[in-house]
């Protein structure tokens, strides 16, 4: 289906708008009276820059406060629709979206609003431009869709149609089912915005934290699947009115929105996509930094040995059990000290993986790859960090290792680590959203409600998404506010099924966990009623410890080195979690180390 | 009255907070626990630190889902009470905060609950400890502050009181005047906070957007007022949860904290402070740059004379009708070219001004005066601003400008400029609601309700404060996110008598408007059908036009200098106004301004 974005739903100037819609994919453009009023270009301009973008103009919008009046109301409403069709003909548009009345002077009166509604659909006609009507979730008397719907049946006019608002309908709690009893050709219009499910003002939350669907609570897709079951063959179009996304570039928004549209096609069976190949581990965690002694002493400790070397990178592979990490010499530009700059992931089809990437939008990363390397694809992630879909090694197709050369010049006693648990990666303030649908939609990955985690400095957000086995899981957390790199810490946590030991072991050779304050083990007393030996031992330790319903997680941190920090952590009969609950310790820990001497 | 905040108002680690809260001037402290948990110090040492600092540790917080438990529930949470006690008696803090349950095993039976709070009571009482019971708005079965002290007078203990928690009152919609049927010597504490009056889920508004009393929507004077009344005589004490807070600068959060009480205070009858000295106009603007060319260039053009130079420092006086501004050349330090530095303010009594403002934390700029100069008292508003009071000259008490030789080298016509309008500063993003308590309480003007205000890169949020004759009006806006100095820029609003006359003239002499498209013209026709003459005057002139029940506003904009600019205004018949509606255009008209060559 044809795909259109409401020029409200970016940043920047109508100009820029225009090319970064036309830019990203979409078909056409919902116009936005007030991006249009606060433009330098005129409408004959604007109509030819669309043009020249290839975007077609599907809808002017918002004509507001215009039904159910008294007759003196009428008759300056009616010159009012009049100047906008005058200027809707020199803009090219020719569907004018009014919404329900919400003004004092609305009457409840359908039959008056049916014969008013027909004479402006009547006036519409002469530029020849139909209406498409809409009720807002706060409209003063009409609220609900089947409402606008029963109100444009009985106005019965060629030119006057059903605007449907996913957002208007959903966040009232109307069935969606009952679309499919509209005739397709009176649905002219249909608007998406998903939305976090939370309880507040609707209006406040109409106009603030709208979203991309798939990034909110409602089933948008199934929604959009009954209006085309009802006969609908217009766009699906975008209308997203969101804090955030009118601070941040737009070109990477609506890169952002068209892949939620093409997600959610496929999602409602309205079109095929290559199916999600789910990555079924981490092969690798690839950090990069400009001088890797610290990291490289850093693994040793905890139990790695540099076991090959890039036959043509300055690329080493460090490795334990099945845990396997990357360090990267070639760093040098980057300034933030070490980083994670990718992770690699097993695949059983890379080449089906990266096909599905690209057909939702995920930027492929430029090859890189000498001629007798082995294929590796990658795409970026939102943040930045490189993707790579490792397949699993083949005759005649060689995995990723067989470009390392062996090594075991620092063979080290291992301490226990068996592989990769998951990956955390705070993520720009602007693209939280973002991410979450990325790794959703292009990696097929499970996506766990947000959490609000107390930093001593600010709230930061969590949201996990993880494959269904739990053996692929990444953390996106977002900081408190738009900040600088050095503010968006990641790591590596490590698995081990022993965590006592392996914690033992890294201090016999020199490791020293991140202290945690005695009072957080006075109060886990209070709270679980341990037994005085176990408690004993993680507060020699600084091991922190949480349960959910299904078992029980330990976990302990160490430095961090640039961005970057491990954590070591032991799963016990099915825990599920990540410590959420130990974040606010953790984080005020990493606080104190970095402000004492080391 | 004892003046106290709970630790998770603040941002930083537990010491942090100790020492803002100490150096801010309050006497005590309620102790989160999660503050606690995550200190390196131990609860002797914070005992200690807070000793030292001459706090005293007020109350202990939070205890949650106690009571009204099934019997094995209840021995599990008695033991978590025990190992709380035995903390709280290292910590030297001898009330606890006990929460309404909120958990599922909660029983709907204040027999059972009674009886389980009492032997609460009971157990603490042999640590020297009392307990504080509060209804959470959100608790499963008490949820309001007459039931849980309805439960608490069944318990009937010495050692049990309640309390009282504007915030859960007030959100849901409570009558404070029940508090006065408590007996006072029962209400153990009274936590105070207001919040900003929206409908959202009351758990997430409580967490997330609470702020100081006289920052949100909330009476908190006459809720305290009402517990004295009752015979309440412990503290006043602050229990702010709120993301902003969190992020910004503990010391400066907690002085805007001690302000909010010891306006609460006043305004709740519970202490005097010096009346409030209103300011009856603006004496002068002052903008300060390094190179001050620009400005002259603009003034001139403007219609001012310069007029005057100050006898001691680089200062130039310029002036037309009432109106005057300053340029200090002596902002060479200043980065972000020209800004405004100072306000001066008509003030009947300087020095009851700065008497007041000293009482509310107001930092008194230090003096620079030389010998021969008029005594001018200065504060420094939270972005920086100074504001001089200036005091009307009497005889023997020359005026301000007794400090400026009188000059008319560059005498120019004037174009009808009357006055200072208003002023409009952007604030830094962590302390707009600072702001307007500070200009509220110091210098008694008056809040207007804050509006969205939608910059094509963002949302800003506006609220104006003035004076009854709106003789003073000082719009403050806060911009979309924590930037740099240069995005929030300021201007002077210039009052005019005739607007049309104004522009012409200024044309005359080589002045150019902010550019405004066309497209709002034919918008303004459409909505206000005003007569065809008028819209091609304002449409010649790039001149704005808003109206409201009162009557009309006219206003234009100069180009920017540094980070100020210009508005030449026209009230008539009493508009209140500062066409917010015209806001978006014109941050879009600026925004192309800066992107299109000079």
């Amino acid at each position: 289906m044809r795909k259109s974005i409401a020029t409200v739903s970016l940043s920047g100037s109508l100009s820029e708008k225009l090319t970064a819609v036309a830019a990203a994919g979409f078909d056409g453009v919902e116009i936005f009276e007030n991006d249009l009023l606060t433009s330098p270009l005129s409408p004959e301009q604007v109509r030819l820059r669309a043009a020249d973008l290839g975007l077609r103009i599907e809808l002017y919008q918002p004509f507001r406060d215009f039904e159910a009046v008294p007759d003196d109301v009428l008759a300056g409403n009616l010159r009012r629709a009049e100047r906008k069709f005058a200027l809707m003909e020199r803009l090219g548009a020719d569907l004018l979206l009014v919404c329900s009345n919400v003004s004092a002077e609305a009457r409840d009166d359908d039959a008056l609003a049916a014969g008013q509604l027909h004479r402006l659909a009547e006036l519409a006609a002469g530029f020849g431009i139909r209406i498409a009507y809409e009720a807002l979730a706060w409209g003063r008397h009409v609220s609900t869709y089947d409402h606008a719907w029963r109100i444009v049946e009985r106005a019965d006019h060629p030119g006057l149609g059903t605007c449907l608002d996913s957002f208007h309908i959903l966040s009232r709690g109307s069935d969606p089912k009952g679309i499919e009893d509209i005739p397709g050709e009176k649905i002219f219009f249909l608007q998406l915005a998903d939305a976090p499910r939370v309880a507040m003002d609707v209006l406040q939350w109409s106009r603030h934290y709208r979203c991309f669907p798939g990034q909110g609570g409602f089933d948008i897709a199934g929604l959009a699947a009954h209006a085309v079951r009802a006969g609908y063959r217009g766009p699906l179009s975008l209308e997203v009115f969101n804090d955030v996304f009118r601070q941040a570039d737009a070109g990477r928004t609506a890169v952002d929105a068209l892949r939620s549209l093409i997600g959610l096609e496929e999602s409602a069976g309205l079109a095929a996509l290559p199916a999600p190949v789910v990555p079924s581990g981490f092969a690798f965690a690839e950090l990069a930094a400009a001088d890797t002694e610290p990291l490289r002493g850093l693994l040793a400790g905890l139990g790695f040995t540099r076991s090959g070397r890039h036959t043509a990178k300055p690329v080493e592979l460090w490795r334990q059990g099945e845990a396997r990490v990357l360090l990267n010499t070639a760093g040098g530009h980057r300034r933030d000290g070490a980083c994670l700059a990718a992770l690699g992931l097993d695949t059983a089809d890379p080449v089906a993986a990266t096909w599905r990437a690209e057909s939702l939008l995920a930027p492929v990363v430029p090859r890189r790859r000498g001629p007798a390397e082995s294929p590796l694809d990658a795409i970026a992630a939102p943040d930045g960090t490189e993707l790579f879909f490792c397949g699993t090694p083949q005759p005649g197709r060689p995995g990723w290792t067989g470009d390392f050369t062996d090594l075991e010049d620092t063979a080290a006693e291992p301490i226990g680590v068996t592989r990769i648990d998951h990956v955390a990666m705070t993520q720009p303030w602007h693209h939280f959203d973002e991410a979450s649908l990325f790794y959703r939609t292009v990696l097929g990955l499970r996506p766990d409600e947000s959490l609000d985690l107390a930093d001593p400095y600010g709230l930061f957000r969590s949201r996990a998404v993880a494959n269904t086995e739990g053996t692929v899981r990444i953390a996106l957390n977002v900081a408190p506010g738009p900040g600088d790199q050095e503010l968006r810490p990641q790591h590596i946590a490590l698995a081990t099924d022993d965590l006592v030991t392996t914690v033992r072991r890294w201090r016999e050779r020199g490791g020293a966990a991140l202290r945690i304050p005695g009072n957080y083990y006075d109060d886990l007393d209070a709270r679980h009623a341990l037994d005085p030996q176990t408690l004993a031992v993680l507060r020699e330790l600084d091991i922190l410890y949480d349960r959910d319903e299904h078992g029980e997680f330990l976990h302990c941190y160490t430095p961090t080195v640039g961005r970057v920090f491990f954590e070591l952590v032991q799963r016990t009969s099915g825990y599920r979690g990540y410590g959420a609950q130990n974040a606010t310790v953790r984080l005020a820990a990493q606080h104190t180390g970095q402000q004492q001497p080391a």
